[in-house]
């Protein structure tokens, strides 16, 4: 993965921020306005994990951003899968309790949900959310640092999820799993590849998230279950990585 | 399987059908009115795989039946698994083409679909229709006669297929496969085992058959696909029936 | 309206129909192959309300026509309003039951429901099935012969019965009435006026008929929730015609 | 209406939003823990338009509330509408615009949408929200203070909005109108009255706001639209109020 971005409210913000992460020791580097076109100033910092994140406090619109007068439903039909979003990336490596740490105690996110062994106390997976989502970010235990496991995008329902399952059949694109729903969020969702291998996932639903939910626990046990609801177990293929 | 059903328009349906079921050499037993309770007259044969079907003219009308007067879209709110009616069954046995052929023959039926080995010439599933239905009955090729491989019941959409999916895995229902797709007959399915561990499928959707449709075929290179549209290949599990 | 078909099994069937609608007085005509590019010998006849009917037994099949081999869900991915068929037509005229009697006694239709006057036992709206369909036609009672009420194309779902409102508000096609369901036939339905003027309905759902279903019946102090099951009134701008 | 609330998310922050509602004038009273049995302490406020408000910051959770340790997606099958939450009010009065100022300057709610006479420059509707949801609260503008619109409940999907009319229609529900979709937030929806003569929405759908989004603002003309987005009209059942 090269970079995964967070827009924070203000620019004002992203001060406070830096000086939270420091707090916690975590290196923090300032780009200065002007490095992506139409961004404006990023922080910068690496997690233990070795993922790259920036957060910025400004984007420009493109010139057909949102309609803002009499707004329609759209503008242009929707066409493909019917993505209406990015919605998370769930990134691979070694201490994935580390890097949630630095989100939760310097970034204001909360852990919605985590996958547990309970022996070891080991996490093998922690799910982030700075927002009403299930989780906008998540870790997946893995025993290579920097890795992606995947990328997703936001459908509107479990119709559009059945659709993208008939696209991705279709044109023969390379499925990795579904239709089906994770028991972690609840997602009602399908993964597949791209043709450099990266998996995506497109996925509908998923509780509502507020802070004051008691946190989700899953044992390792369940582990099968809580990706896959329905098939209730772990197939190798899902287990992989990629860069 | 102990018997499949059908029924036909008129009594006198009944007759013209023994008569040509004995026309082509298929043994006929008249059953009298009363060996089923509310059942007509019964005509019963037996398929070269040895699968023992019925046909009848009249069946009695449970008190709670249809409405008829200002009728509502239904009486009690739909519950559990929402299935709406009987559909189909899927039977296994070795010479399948001489079963078929009698439902072509002396019943009417239209082969829908065929799953085929090209090489051979041999098939290894027969779908056919009596209706606009995609199948009312299905053979599949299978090294035993007489074995049941599912029996299936219609759901309203694949909303509904999705609701199956979480009563299956909430009451911890054993799960065969889904929900996914039918390359054939195109609908929108899961199975399931039932306590005695007969495979039951719930689905929705399917084309609108008319009998001037062309046969499709599928040869058995495409046999996955044939079967799990998205998986695009079979698994064991799928490959067992029951009694 | 100028002429609606039905395509009947065999060419001995036209003779077979053309007979039948000449013993019960219906006057026919047999036009010969070729009135219309690709469509073989046609029986023609008028009902009471002045509405022409074609029978045929064949036509050509277009050269991107249905994939019969290993076909895929879909060749091209659907666009718009996702209209798997054209359905049916609601036709208007005077004499209704005389023009519903051709089709039951000359052509096999089933009446599935009936709209009632039962003070006068005036028959307000009739609908007949040759299929597993609620309704292939239906005749809808009003002071003037020969005129179309709508002509009626099939959806595959609800969620897409929403998909067609959101392009009929979007791209400003005038609305009549929807998204909504139908008390008589059950289709979740939505309705609205093409540039010139005529009634278009696009729907999903129904029940599925067999023939030997009890024929149901609404009072004509039903009538607002026999059309309009949610509503529960009929509006005036439904009660037009077009020709 | 007696009071609607919203939790916080410390009792800290309690007595920030109280300070900062004196701070811009608005009368506030302090209701020690135990008024509402499992409530904490609340701070409540009116609103120039006569709306009681209460922020808390503590609830105890009920005996069966939600399961944490490998939860199921249900613990038993969703019944009736399917309601997942309450969503928000809508609040009817004459100042509108003052009343939508406390919670823009006070408690950190965003003006997602409004509907604007731009001739005068009155605010007809304001849409607030304090989460990712289109709404959490709504004024519309009546001649009377103190009026509630309607208050909302959440369903997964236009399906179930779906079932939702179904249900209003099964058991002779007062239906309001519906289902249809609102033009401001999106979301699809179906109003109908409880037997005390309020007026309930459940609805699906609707976007995911971003405090970074651009207003939207609904001209007066447009107003059928922005409510109403496939009739484009009012009708004058919707505009009215309950206590």
């Amino acid at each position: 993965m090269d970079v995964m971005g967070f827009k924070v409210r203000t620019d004002a913000d992203l001060d406070q921020f830096a000086e939270r992460l420091l707090d916690i020791g975590v290196h923090v580097e300032v780009v200065p306005e002007g490095e992506d076109p139409g961004v404006g100033r990023k922080i910068r910092f690496k997690t233990p994990t070795q993922h790259v994140f920036e957060l910025y406090a400004d984007m420009e619109l493109s010139e057909n951003g949102p309609a803002t007068r009499n707004p329609d439903v759209w503008l242009a039909e929707p066409r493909g899968m019917r993505a209406t979003r990015f919605d998370h990336c769930a990134l691979s490596g070694v201490d994935i309790a580390a890097s949630a740490r630095i989100f939760v105690e310097a970034l204001d996110f909360s852990v919605t949900e985590e996958l547990v062994d309970e022996g070891s106390g080991t996490r093998l997976g922690i799910f982030l959310s700075c927002s009403n989502k299930a989780h906008d970010v998540a870790f997946l235990g893995y025993p290579e640092d920097g890795r992606i496991h995947h990328a997703s995008f936001y459908l509107e329902s479990w119709h559009d999820v059945g659709h993208a399952a008939d696209i991705i059949s279709r044109y023969d694109i390379s499925l990795d799993i579904g239709p089906t729903r994770h028991g972690i969020t609840r997602g009602q969702t399908i993964y597949f590849f791209d043709p450099s291998g990266n998996r995506n996932e497109t996925f509908s639903g998923g509780y509502f998230y507020y802070p004051d939910h008691p946190q989700r626990m899953w044992q390792a046990e369940s582990a099968g279950k809580a990706i896959f609801y329905y098939e209730k177990v772990l197939n190798d293929r899902f287990m992989t990585v990629t860069t």
